[in-house]
């Protein structure tokens, strides 16, 4: 199979500090990830995504804000469903292509109407102890 | 901007249970995000990809299984370092595109040495109260 081009993907007209733009790497469609924590509970809410501007909001507003990839538009979470994410924290992982927001969520994360999007469990058929043998 | 194809990506080869399979809402290069959590802490150590083979070896082995998109191959967590993911959960959410793995990790997770990829904070400019205002 083909390796996918790692190298960075498009920039668009951003108001993101210059400073932390040059430490993103983004992918093909110029985004990087973000996974989603609440603050309270330490929970795995979500994961969407955020190109530069996205990111410039996030951290400015106080109003988790991604890119739709679907609607190729900004998305102020909670802008249409009143389930805001109140942005507690934000950080970036080793290789600038994720970011990790901790909320303040109010209402469900997810659009079905569940706390969290990750709601449905996979089999696991062999659980090494690990450590705990 | 052009707004990316959002539909199912290339299926490889893989054992994966195919009503799992079925679930699963690929990228162009054929594979889901993985969001990684620690078991004990709750916190989040970070963000690699997986195809179906690396989802059914992740699920059939108790070992965290990732595809490495720059080395083009199956990457078993800690098999080079010794920092082994012992699987303890793993959950789909709910578009199909992301899996939550839950682990028991060893040493370190990030490559850095460092216990999460995320230690780069972010500075928050606004912080809107929300909730607790």
């Amino acid at each position: 199979m083909p390796v996918p081009d790692l190298t960075n993907g498009p920039v668009r007209p951003s108001e993101l500090d210059p400073a932390i733009a040059a430490r993103l790497r983004r992918n093909p469609d110029g985004l990087v990830a973000a996974v989603v924590r609440e603050d309270s509970t330490g929970d795995v809410l979500m994961m969407a995504w955020m190109d530069d501007e996205a990111l410039h909001r996030t951290l400015t507003t106080g109003r988790a804000t991604y890119w739709s990839r679907s609607r190729g538009e900004y998305w102020v979470k909670g802008a249409t469903s009143g389930h805001h994410q109140y942005v507690r924290a934000v950080s970036l992982d080793c290789d600038g292509d994720t970011v990790l927001v901790t909320v303040e969520q109010v209402g469900a994360a997810c659009h079905t109407g569940t706390h969290t999007c990750f709601t449905a469990d996979l089999p696991v058929t062999r659980a090494d102890r690990g450590a705990s043998a």
